[in-house]
């Protein structure tokens, strides 16, 4: 597997771009991005799971039941949520926008929002720009960074990448972006990712292969304990790699996958990286746990506590806010068998041992935890199951970011 | 019912006290109390639904099984939780140095600890005081707020109450006080309550007017998603007060059983006002549920959300993120049939009408949500079911407060 540039246009057959249409009134900054693939693609996609769906959720749902798409728009400013059947039809507009560029089925395009809820999408704007944005379509790395500018909202970073890996002999290509910063928590929440491929597969197989990466990492990423209403990941196959179709389990299928979860967790990581206000990346490595099902429980709870990520912040060495996660976390294991570490580049040390204090000096740990990506090494002594989670640490900035987003 | 002076030693038979013994070494500040009771008391408690149980609480969920208590034993500045065999024995220690005060049984004693978890708790400091402890012991509000300022530990606020009324023609006291202010949420977090009172009543039916009590107070009640290794809410009834004991259902049952909830309700409502670096108290009233249970969920959702107590903070009237929160509740609803509004000393105000946007007024929204105490009206338009929750907001203060709680 190697990485490669481009992101989305990576792979064969896509074309990206992104342009300012308005609903970012007063930033002026890029807020509506397309996605379209010159040859129609096997498409997989995971939405939220808040009872609270987008009405551009809502949309794609529909659309992705026949399981083909030719293009993704997508705006940022606006998350077209709490706003009622106008907004449904706000979000079947934006679809028929795009189909009508191209000259495809509404079916066949994807629609996603962020922003803010409970405002009326001014969907004039997104109609005024359709020829613009169709303009602003590249099939290099400029049109991709076009289209992630555009659906970014308190991101303060890029976050993509794209990685080839060879399959029946042939190369092929998966690139991917996302956003979310905030509200990102295990099932998505508030992230979009956009993921092309131009691997042949299946759409089954394709879509096992999506549901066990966002397991392994968009749900194993949390910065807060909200999640939205318009979660939504989507991959789209172009088959123009020109492999034989992955059509079933084996060596194949496997390749594709490891590669996708791969590029998962590299955005998921990046997602985390970025949490509103973060100082620090955090990994929680749990490791020991009776299932890898019961270490994402636990590793998550961990990555999710205010007080753990308070203590992040600080760079203060307090484990017991750690066993008391795991505590709460509804998974079982036995506290007296648990070992807690801290590690970074700094170094590692053990803080906890069988489920009380190991003696440890201070200033090492506050060493350790100053640094922008710490890790907190977990084994619960019980099994072989094993799992990654990631968050970052609590800060006056997320405090200050979240107080008033919508001025 | 009436509210009186005295807290827990407003109840006939009952004085407290509290000290300095030396946990807290840096502040010098009361860090050991003491209730005790002229004669056996019918007892009920809840414990921490936490899989790490701190050994004060293991020890007093044993003494409990007797279901008749003389004394609790307190300590802040250390939770004695993650201490292992060498904690049981300290917590066992404690409840025998005050059993041997009173030449009453060691399992007559309740034992609670809060402070920092995993550091072993220093019970020498505790066995060279305990007759000074006793000395301080009194049967009026002094004694009260002696031992209150003993179990406090990042609290700002005392938080107590008692009130009396009349049961089988006798005047009926009950008594309380309550630490906790960080790390509180649904299933008492964090939280030590004592509670005494004089009634005559079975411990079956003070068990079951607790329960009641604290699902509609403390489980309702969210400072953010930490849950604690130490939560302890205790009663303890003398029987002083000369009613025919109440051992079945009925009025006399409800009087008690009304003002327990009520005291529980006033004792949970300061906790979240004394939330870690609170500004504001936040009450979410919810109503039109399926069940009281569904209420419970939708209510305390909304409470815990960091987006919507970040929102708070800033006065900003951001209710799609109180839709979200409902939306990820696991509660069963309709988000089309939906109402919020906001309401404090300051007016009331609608913001959304059946699941959409109402038009209001920025400025007036701002500023009713600018008070000390604002609530959030929810009609679910579905039922009956209603519930309300407390919780604060998010602030500075409040990672601030966290970063470095050990130093």
């Amino acid at each position: 597997m190697k990485e490669v540039s481009g992101g989305v246009c990576a792979p064969r057959g896509f074309r990206a771009g992104g342009i300012w249409c308005g609903i970012k009134a007063s930033s002026r900054k890029r807020d509506l991005a397309l996605i379209y693939s010159e040859k129609p693609c096997t498409a997989a996609a995971m939405f939220t799971t808040n009872k609270v769906k987008a009405a551009s959720v809502l949309v794609s749902m529909e659309h992705l039941k026949g399981g083909v798409l030719r293009a993704v728009i997508a705006n940022s400013g606006n998350a077209n949520a709490c706003t009622g059947e106008a907004g449904i039809a706000a979000a079947r507009k934006m679809a028929g926008l795009a189909a009508d560029l191209f000259a495809i089925r509404p079916e066949e395009v994807a629609v996603a929002s962020t922003g803010v809820i409970g405002v009326p999408l001014p969907v004039a704007a997104i109609e005024n720009s359709a020829e613009s944005l169709a303009d602003s379509l590249r099939a290099d790395e400029s049109g991709h960074a076009a289209a992630l500018e555009a659906i970014m909202t308190t991101d303060t970073r890029k976050k993509d990448g794209a990685v080839e890996v060879e399959i029946d002999g042939k190369p092929v290509r998966l690139g991917g972006m996302v956003k979310g910063s905030g509200m990102i928590h295990p099932n998505m929440a508030t992230m979009l990712g956009f993921i092309t491929t131009d691997a042949a597969i299946s759409r089954e197989l394709l879509d096992k292969a999506l549901r066990r990466a966002v397991k392994r990492s968009f749900n194993r990423v949390t910065v807060d304990g909200d999640t939205s209403t318009n979660d939504t990941i989507l991959v789209m196959a172009s088959g123009m790699a020109g492999n034989a179709p992955i059509a079933a389990e084996g060596p194949h299928w496997e390749i594709f996958a490891d590669a996708l979860e791969h590029l998962c967790v590299t955005l998921a990581r990046a997602m985390a990286r970025d949490g509103e206000g973060a100082a620090r990346l955090v990994t929680v490595r749990l490791t020991g746990a009776a299932t890898e099902d019961a270490a994402g429980t636990l590793a998550r709870a961990v990555a999710s506590s205010n007080l753990v990520k308070a203590a992040c912040f600080g760079a203060d060495a307090n484990w017991g806010r750690i066993l008391c996660a795991m505590g709460y976390s509804g998974a079982d294991f036995d506290p007296a068998a648990v070992d807690v570490g801290f590690a970074s580049c700094a170094g590692e040390i053990q803080v906890c041992s069988a489920g009380v204090a190991a003696p440890f000096s201070e200033e090492k740990a506050k060493e350790i935890l100053s640094q922008e990506e710490i890790e907190i090494v977990i084994s619960a002594g019980q099994g072989a199951g094993a799992a990654t989670a990631w968050g970052c640490d609590l800060t006056y900035d997320y405090v200050k970011i979240n107080g008033d987003y919508r001025s």
